[in-house]
């Protein structure tokens, strides 16, 4: 058995199946823009099997009620594993200590971004770091200067929290200092943060451009890359909107990112920026750590690092047709994607049904899982036969 | 020797010189608004014998050559004693270490209040935490979110941290919780956040009633008083415009203060809210501790704890020709003030003139003061002669 292809000449890679923790699937309430069997699909054509869904759908998943719709209509479409986040509201911090188990993480939203989940003042913060269990995720939407008023919080209550979409200087050195001094913090970038600033909105159009955090300077870009060895994961927040949406008077914000994530980190590492362990460190084995996620059973991905391709103008799963990667170069590609034994994509196509993905908090009978005890850090043998040139960073 | 008139019937109360350490005095480059001289005066009738004076001025101290031209102005214009701060800065963090203890400490502007001030990005932020030298008072204005992102830096860096007029009980809780984790923070709050809310606007006028932090909520008053026995310094932020400007459409914000802090708190103390001890402790015992600020020999002033009056449309000695307290009734009042020996104030009347105020981080002959080592905490034994009902609450 070898990952290599001799006929093609190209070099297969085998990898575990990756987990994005951070995307928007729309369903409930917005299911024009993507729902789960459509964003599930493009999470497999991209190399994901497994999701963290993220709760600011209409209705927000913001209690027990509304919880459960979302798990049932994610039972109903979903074709990859999956979790789905509550969301911390100005007065719900009580009510979601006990379905809590059952959840990615609880979401919090301390930005101006969402109305129905906003929360403009710390001492809402507090009553959710104080409810919430302490064993369970914790995630922040925080820009700027939240990322230290809201590691100030988790300072004093010790408490670990994870910072999503870590987009500016400002961000990932507070994030660096908090680390240093022993802190219980982790974070993730998105693949737009990496391979795109604010110069990129010439060519992408200002509208369409629009996302939160939004894109930044090539300084900020280039925090980002000298910090990569505090950045313990990537996630895409896959964010779809309609193209006509996005072209607009009031474009909203977001990208879709799920089929472009993993080419665009193969063609870093292509280029020498990255190397896989530090993918799979951050797709895999930190996601895993940080969530308490269970292994997905004889569940792996087949990428070909050496097939070169332009982006199109849309990705072909995702239901929003429109990318702001469109025409970019890349050198590699996701081929084959095994689920739980069955061949969930091949060579474009999406093998599974809608009902196909499992919730991964709680087990087929419906018994929630108990949450496995952290996990040590360490790159799986399946991406050791691909020879790299830097270490791999270690997570915390 | 008593502190009892009898042939009045009015309490006399002899207090220390109190020490206002927040007010803005306009001088150089807004002379129309205050000056020093004017100040001053104002000060020493509101029984304030030592002001430290806010650094954004026209032009704002924040180097040297800018520094030495404040000092000289105060030097020919103040009646009463003072230090100045100097301003941080975008680009000033290397230049301000070796002029730091000749100033009353660095101010940071930490919110959109005064433009040539700003600083959005705390990475700025980190680079004068780790200038200033830490034996020196730091303070910063930070609202809201803003206190607690700025308390993160001061717990990560182990930096003592003193913010100026806390107004929301978002603030003063996560001061209460930094203080209660052991931090260095210290706080004052200013007399229109503890005697007025956004209720007073309707009398005030909405243009008038603009300030820096707002007026607030009732919740966010009572917070304060709850939280008495945590705020160390009561500060007028005294921040004199004309009325001209203050009924301008676009009116800026600000309150004058210094005439009307001491009979608003002596107030309190008729009707039991506060005690003597509770403000000796946060206008000269807290101040001197928390600043590193000399004695001033031979200095006291005299009130009437039973004076009965009217806040008037404006009082006498600042050049703010209105008062957001005017027609409000007050029971004490500042009758005489001495001054290092001399009668600085009485009944009215101010008799030191322009230049008798000292520089109080630089001897006459022009050496600066060694910082003295920090005091203990103790109330001095001028108004221990008043009856009072509750303990004076203990400074960190
Ligand atoms: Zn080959
Ligand atoms: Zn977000
Ligand atoms: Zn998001
Ligand atoms: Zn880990
Ligand atoms: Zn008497
Ligand atoms: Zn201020
Ligand atoms: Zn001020
Ligand atoms: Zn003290």
């Amino acid at each position: 058995k070898t990952n290599i292809d001799c006929l093609t000449d190209s070099r297969m890679l085998r990898l575990p199946g990756l987990i994005d923790v951070h995307v928007h699937l729309r369903e409930p309430g917005a299911t024009h823009k993507e729902d789960f069997a459509s964003g599930t699909a493009a999470a497999l054509a991209g190399g994901v099997t497994m999701v963290g869904v993220m709760p600011n759908t209409h209705p927000a998943f913001i209690d027990q009620e509304t919880f459960l719709l979302g798990r049932k209509l994610a039972r109903l479409g979903a074709r990859c594993d999956y979790a789905l986040y509550l969301g911390a509201g100005p007065d719900n911090a009580e009510k979601l200590a006990e379905i809590g188990s059952q959840a990615m993480g609880l979401k919090m939203y301390l930005n101006d971004t969402f109305t129905t989940l906003r929360m403009d003042d710390v001492t809402l913060w507090k009553k959710h770091f104080e409810q919430w269990p302490r064993h369970l995720p914790l995630v922040a939407h925080a820009e700027g200067r939240t990322t230290a008023a809201v590691l100030f919080l988790a300072r004093i209550i010790n408490r670990p929290i994870h910072i999503c979409h870590v987009a500016r200087r400002e961000e990932i050195e507070v994030i660096r200092m908090a680390k240093e001094s022993g802190m219980q913090v982790t974070c993730e970038v998105a693949p737009h943060h990496l391979f795109l600033t604010a110069k990129d909105l010439e060519v992408i159009g200002q509208g369409r451009g629009q996302v939160k955090p939004p894109l930044c300077t090539e300084d900020d870009q280039k925090a980002l890359w000298d910090n990569m060895d505090i950045i313990d994961c990537f996630a895409t927040d896959h964010a779809p909107h309609s193209v006509q949406e996005k072209n607009s008077s009031k474009p909203p914000p977001g990208f879709p990112g799920l089929e472009t994530m993993l080419p665009l980190l193969l063609t870093a590492v292509n280029d020498g920026k990255l190397t896989i362990e530090d993918i799979v460190a951050r797709l895999y084995t930190n996601p895993r750590h940080i969530f308490s996620l269970p292994e997905q059973p004889n569940t792996y991905i087949e990428v070909d690092m050496d097939q070169t391709w332009v982006i199109p103008q849309a990705m072909t799963h995702t239901k929003s047709k429109w990318t702001p990667f469109a025409g970019r170069k890349v050198k590699g590609a996701v081929k084959r994607v095994v689920l739980r034994g069955e061949v969930a994509y091949i060579d474009g196509q999406v093998l599974v049904p809608a009902g196909f993905g499992q919730d991964v908090r709680t087990k087929p009978d419906g018994v929630p899982f108990t949450v496995p005890a952290p996990l040590s850090v360490q790159v799986p043998q399946q991406s050791t036969l691909y020879p790299s040139s830097a270490p791999t960073s270690a997570p915390p």
